[in-house]
């Protein structure tokens, strides 16, 4: 992975991370990318689920996209990648802070053609979202394929921010007799909810929902 | 708030809402937005807290932050947030999707002078995280205001994009014996970690965080 200017952390740089274990790490906890371009000379940021296979992240969306038949042309992008994990309390306004992960990469797309790369694609954005899910549902006809576009992003100009821990107060503030520490976000998958029209033959919840309710 | 041809939602223009009661509730349950500008003829995305109060996105960084440096030129900016709500399992690998609340907001931002507005945005920032913090804190100091820079944005030019419910299957796919239906996605706050380094007078947690964990 090559570190530009542009993808190095310049705020508290020892949060920065540059290694491929950390950043797909935190790519793989996540499904919402926001995508950033040039459109008619303003920026645009749009939101889309992602997926990460090796070190490329694919995009998918319906072929008359604006964002998909922007992103074909091979203009420049860049994608931001957040989750919040908990809030820092500490005891005075300007040290509170949040902690997080966070990616942000830069380069271009790269449409994937027709044929089996382009199944392998789509693939890899499911598998991504709940592995095993792919084998267990109705694959993509010509026509659903010929309605989406893939768009694949190499991971070769990225950067992840990561803050962990408590406050960091000043030295004076300690005494202070204020409440201080973190308040943990917690993200858990729920109770799935069936389809009201589920056939009454399916009492059970397949393998890659099990696993996915396991991890 | 004005509608544009850039703020109006395109794909599955259904889940589009335009109305500040929709908008402003997706922003009041986020806490990072992704930031979008042209620097160096680049897109780049940078993702960072923000708080809103009333009609205005708050931004804060440090005063020598390039995001920040960059926004002070009121150049124009995209801003985009998302929470995944579950996970949509169909018959068919075409129609799996999200559940999803997303914000896109464009517009140009304008740097708060020093005084007291700069504080009331900071609070704002505060409040909007963790409401009745900022009154049980060491208050910011003049040397502390002068290392921050506060940015508002207008949000007169936004959309919100929502996705709720199950799967939406073709037809001919309901008779497959598949598994569908949806994946919740819960986020909660955990049990609070209080800095080892406090005080052991405190022994109670503050208000502001008793009430968080009880909305």
């Amino acid at each position: 992975m090559k570190t530009t200017k542009r993808s190095t952390v310049k705020r508290v740089p020892k949060r920065g991370h540059y290694d491929q274990k950390t950043l797909y790490n935190v790519l793989d906890q996540n499904h919402i990318c926001h995508v950033g371009i040039i459109h008619n000379d303003h920026p645009v940021v749009i939101p889309t689920l992602y997926g990460r296979f090796e070190d490329s992240l694919y995009l998918h969306g319906a072929t008359v996209s604006r964002l998909m038949s922007e992103l074909e042309k091979e203009i420049e992008l860049s994608i931001s990648i957040a989750k919040t994990k908990g809030l820092v309390l500490a005891r005075s306004a300007f040290h509170h802070s949040l902690n997080y992960e966070s990616v942000v990469i830069f380069g271009k797309g790269k449409l994937i053609s027709e044929g089996p790369q382009k199944i392998s694609a789509l693939k890899s954005i499911s598998d991504h979202i709940i592995p095993g899910r792919w084998e267990e549902v109705r694959q993509p006809t010509t026509k659903e394929l010929k309605a989406t576009k893939v768009i694949s992003i190499p991971l070769d100009e990225a950067s992840t921010k990561i803050r962990t821990g408590g406050p960091v107060d000043d030295k004076a503030d300690y005494d202070l007799e204020i409440w201080a520490g973190e308040v943990p976000i917690i993200e858990h998958y729920g109770t799935p909810i069936a389809d009201p029209k589920l056939s009454s033959k399916i009492q059970y919840l397949p393998n890659s929902v099990k696993k996915l309710l396991n991890s």
